[in-house]
């Protein structure tokens, strides 16, 4: 998608040598726009444990790219294993980490030495071909679902939770992928933003990335959505997600599962827009299952933003002494979730619809 | 309750002159101890409006004083009709202000205009004393719904949103009433304090007050409440109502509705603890009927907190050139509150129940 008029993707090799990786600094956004330069393993670890670089699709790919980093360290069997350990105990939850660093490994551990530099390269950008043609794939797969609501002189609101765009991906998104195409075909949209507290994802990402592209949307509290749905405010929610289970349930930001109660209670349809690499087919009960990751207190007690001199600043805004807990996900549960959007189409959040789109993992 | 051992109650008559109004101002906790004096009708207004004295039954009782003060300027019927009407448009959503300035005006019409200003105080007092023994009425009453959890070797987790502690009433809070009486009765319970974006009053004034009285507490993001509860780290969820419908819908703080769903989807009681000042007998179904405000959109744009040096700073924390909706109240309807805690005792959240505890509204 495009910052100012310019194409931007969320990951992409340095044109000149080749093999160093750019990311944008997620944490510098919305402030100001930070390219990185990544040359080793160990950056490319930090990157996704610091959230430089976030979003499940983006992280497979960094961690990816970051393996590659590793490789033109070591390219033995031994460390190219230990590598991927590291790079995948980075984040707990997304599976995509764990769904690209095994394609990863499963290529190169038939791959003679001398090649695999060259063959990792491939592979990851492979992946990172891959996610941008599913999110594209997604965005014409949900724009149905955004165009049923289309009447001349209506604006179709869609609510989203947290950041599922192009900078949570490759390029496009997951759950703004719909959204941008809608957009581009000039449907009368407004977004919803869910503010996404602790890390204010969606007001500082989610808003930064629709105002640059200039799609209309409105900033709201993560409070405020329940009430937005009471009153008829809202057509429908797009969200994205961290991990499907093969029962359909779905791990994303937390926050998400109470959206989802309040679009069921409204009769909100309230989509989950995930590629194929986002299901985790080996699990079956989300709730039980997914492993939630706790993220440090400070990013509940502590909020950085810009200051009227424009200068950047981190403040305590929680009374001193008083602890913070801060789990980062939770599990939106099959029954709460109108369908999911894939790369290959729509399916009901059930094992028979994912299994009828996905009839190889029978 | 005490502040560092001290007693304080939120407002009270200066006790030299005997007539000036203080209060302490909240929007300058929990960073520091400010207490105003109020000599006009307009610093009350303002006070009010300004959400230096907030929460229902605070406000009320703020609103009677400053009655009072208008009426040592002009002692007019015509003037206090009108002081009346100013003071009730400060905040419209919480009908405590209506009923206490609705109060005064009966008690003040019919008395002569040289002992007004005398009446108006005593009355302005007796709605303050009473509001302190209805809370710690609703204290007791919402005691055994928490003895109800405790355990040798067990804490009960209470969930609690926003503030309604003794800061937002005259002294003990309304959902923290049984919290409070509680902890006094040394039960062993946890509370954890939703943030309660966008003004933070969990976070900055319930884990103030809870800290300073010493009851163990945890703040979260509004966003964690469904995740804590489907894993079973909620006992039950009490919290205050700005105005509750003869058919039990309670107007609450933005993101109660929230929730309460969660509750209900992981069978968690879910208590509103409001003294009788709060119910608005003349309205019904509280989606449609109650307004809700709408406050500066800057409140979800820009955050106040402490920087590192100490000093209070305000910063903006959402993408620049992006809106922001900031509606500041949702209903929760009846069906989803497991009853009400008043200080007459608890009722379920219908018109039978309200009805079996205050017949004379039949």
């Amino acid at each position: 998608m495009k910052i100012d008029g310019v194409a931007y993707r969320s990951v992409w090799l340095n044109p000149d040598d080749g093999w160093s990786v750019h990311i944008i600094d997620q944490t510098k956004l919305p402030w100001s726009l930070q390219v990185l330069r990544m040359t080793t393993r160990d950056e490319a670890a930090y990157a996704i444990k610091a959230m430089q670089a976030r979003g499940a699709p983006l992280i497979g790919a960094v961690a990816a790219y970051g393996l590659c980093l590793a490789l033109r360290a070591d390219v033995s069997t031994e460390a190219m294993e230990r590598d991927v350990a590291l790079l995948n105990a980075t984040r707990p939850t997304a599976v995509n980490l764990k769904w690209a660093l095994d394609r990863m490994l499963t290529r190169l551990r038939n791959t003679p030495k001398p090649e695999r530099v060259a063959v990792a390269y491939t592979e990851a950008m492979l992946i990172a071909e891959e996610d941008v043609k599913q999110n594209e794939a997604i965005g014409r797969h949900g724009l149905p679902l955004i165009e049923a609501f289309a009447k001349p002189g209506r604006t179709v609101n869609v609510l989203t939770h947290c950041n599922a765009g192009w900078l949570a991906t490759v390029d496009w998104g997951t759950a703004l992928a719909p959204i941008y195409t809608a957009y581009n075909a000039g449907i009368d949209l407004h977004v919803w933003v869910d503010e996404t507290r602790p890390r204010n994802q969606g007001a500082a990402l989610t808003a930064w990335e629709l105002g640059k592209h200039g799609v209309p949307h409105t900033v709201v509290v993560d409070n405020a959505g329940g009430h937005l749905m009471q009153h008829g405010r809202v057509d429908l929610a797009i969200v994205g997600a961290d991990r499907v289970t093969r029962s359909g349930d779905a791990a994303n930001k937390i926050g998400t599962y109470l959206k989802a109660l309040a679009a069921q209670d409204n009769n909100v349809p309230f989509w989950i827009a995930a590629p194929s690499s986002t299901i985790d087919w080996n699990v079956a009960d989300g709730v039980a299952e997914i492993p939630i990751e706790e993220r440090s207190e400070t990013e509940v007690t502590e909020m950085t933003g810009r200051l009227a001199d424009g200068s950047i600043a981190t403040m305590r805004i929680a009374a001193e002494g008083s602890a913070a807990a801060n789990p980062a996900f939770d599990v939106t549960p099959a029954r709460l979730l109108t369908g999911l959007i894939t790369e290959r189409g729509r399916c009901p959040a059930t094992e028979t619809g994912l299994l009828k789109l996905f009839p190889e993992r029978e």
